[in-house]
């Protein structure tokens, strides 16, 4: 199915994801119309239309379904009753079993590892017994994560193999005692991803790892090229088109990889939608991975994933954004306030890309 | 004044200029408020609000002085008496002295010629008897046009001082016997553009010229570098310049020139607002000439216009916005379908701009 231009293309979530799709939507000539609770959320403001209701409104759910040609998402965390609805009730794009994948860090790696895709080690948690099972099989070290819900580095409580460590039965008390897996130190010399775009006729398009740096759990930088050797880059690359494959997913998606001293990779997470580690796309190739997502939302040809400048990415967290009039004075830097009006500490508030010429 | 983030800044007009303006206050932090009559307007699609009411409509006007910080406009043909209205009441950049020497091209042309900046020749026709004295003047050849409201080529006639001209009678009907002037053919070997951004502190940040094609009156391409020798380039530039000083001008500007085979040049027009010879900008520039714009309007230090790309801007014209899903397909190819529903001839429906990497 191909959108012809002014039809309507619904966003599921209304955050800075949302609307830099909608910016891209509505520069291929796309409308848009967006389902967020908050009447003020980022994305309001360049689309054509916004539902403010809960994310598993029916009524708003039918109103999107009827209003839209085709409807997305911006973030993984919808209640997958909603995404099987609108699965049945609309065309979305991509499909609820990428959803399904992300949402829960077991099924996720399970899937990872079931094609061939190798991620660090990782065990699931139960119960105390569980935990401290997996922590004796990883040498008393490990992240303990909660399965659903955890991003930026929420739910993870850590264990150092070492005193002033909690107890089993603390870690799960801290976590809410939530279904948990406890994934195994990896020592990792750095962290890249991958975005890649799947189009409806199984064509895949991957833009160039971006090397990631990460503070307090959260992306700080996201730097082009990544640093890496070339095959570890088209190793990357192939494991992004394997995963795309292995969803048929249609869309675009980020895929985040340790690189091993050895050069191996192991897959850390993916998430099923437009990834902040891929938004210096935005500033530096002619199509971005919003117009790229869009372009597969729409059923339309995906765009060559082609760097006319190297880049830094790097994200503007809580205050930082009073850095921009400073950064409006150097040159070559792309600018991307989200426009939220309130600053918290942890919040993403914008971010900005400088660019440089390409070596080679 | 500078505006702070969140502040609001109103745009008049929603046509595809106003859309682009908006999308780049959008990224630097900033809510709009678009004034178009038109319900379904390229601009309503990225705005925070619309109101739909006339240009002239006074409770409209009053509305957006209460709710904009300050207040810009995207065409030129603002009422006078709207403008001065906005000035007095709000905050407008560019003020209106501006629109008023850009609108009346006798007026225009007098300022350019007053400021030291050369002109082709042309006269006042006031009536058939002045026609008939400029066109002997021009040896029977030149360009009559409307003294205002034409563009694209609109409320023009040409004497090629041949057989089949009209009577100066004869084309004064076809005008309507508004007042006009007569421009003499100028023997141009070409049409280059510069886009210049005054801030409000009275420092220009000019980019490098584009040469610019028109089929049928209308903007076709505009292609960077312009390919003339670097001192007529650097003219141009201190050209634009001048002409922004001169008018004590905020935001940014289009202005017209032609290149003489003496590589001397003559200033064809101005446009008070951010033109479609500078689209290119929003592709090869980190900052667009949109953003240098809504710098200016906001009072925020404005952007260096460094490009990373060689590039030629392309019009889509009336039909040809269905070549879209085919440039889709080519490389370093950046789209902008501007929305409009109904495809007419002669009308502006988006633009693309193809990359190229910079030759030195």
């Amino acid at each position: 199915m191909t959108l012809a231009r002014g039809a309507t293309i619904g966003i599921v979530g209304g955050g800075q994801l949302g609307r830099m799709l909608a910016i891209a939507a509505a520069r291929l000539g796309f409308r848009t119309c967006v389902l967020d609770p908050a009447e003020n959320c980022p994305a309001a403001q360049t689309c054509n239309e916004h539902i403010a209701a809960a994310y598993d409104d029916m009524t708003a759910l039918a109103q999107l379904a009827r209003r839209c040609d085709a409807i997305t998402y911006e973030f993984e965390n919808i209640a997958l009753g909603a995404a099987r609805w609108l699965e049945k009730n609309a065309v979305l794009r991509p499909g609820a079993t990428a959803l399904e994948t992300a949402q829960d860090r077991l099924i996720e790696k399970t899937f990872l590892n079931a094609n061939g895709i190798p991620t660090v080690g990782f065990r699931d948690v139960a119960d105390a017994a569980s935990l401290a099972d997996a922590l004796a099989a990883f040498g008393g070290r490990g992240i303990l994560k909660t399965r659903r819900l955890g991003y930026d580095g929420k739910g993870q409580i850590r264990f150092r193999g070492a005193a002033g460590d909690p107890s089993p039965e603390e870690a799960l008390g801290e976590i809410g005692h939530a279904p948990a897996i406890l994934e195994a130190f990896a020592p990792f010399e750095g962290e890249i991803s991958v975005i890649v775009t799947r189009g409806g006729d199984g064509t895949t398009v991957c833009y160039e790892p971006a090397r990631n740096v990460h503070a307090e759990g959260i992306l700080s930088t996201s730097t082009v090229p990544a640093g890496i050797a070339e095959p570890v880059g088209e190793q990357a690359v192939r494991t992004a088109a394997k995963l795309a494959d292995a969803l048929s997913y249609v869309g675009t998606l980020g895929l985040e990889l340790f690189v091993m001293a050895d050069g191996t990779l192991r897959a850390n997470e993916f998430a099923p939608r437009v990834h902040n580690s891929g938004h210096w796309t935005e500033a530096a190739c002619a199509v971005s991975q919003f117009e790229q997502h869009i372009r597969a939302v729409a059923g339309w040809p995906l765009g060559a994933p082609d760097r006319h400048s190297d880049c830094v990415m790097e994200n503007l967290i809580g205050d930082d954004i009073g850095r921009m009039p400073e950064l409006a004075r150097a040159p070559n830097v792309v600018l991307h306030d989200y426009g939220k009006a309130e600053s918290r500490p942890g919040r993403k508030m914008g971010h900005f890309t400088r660019l440089r010429p390409r070596l080679g």
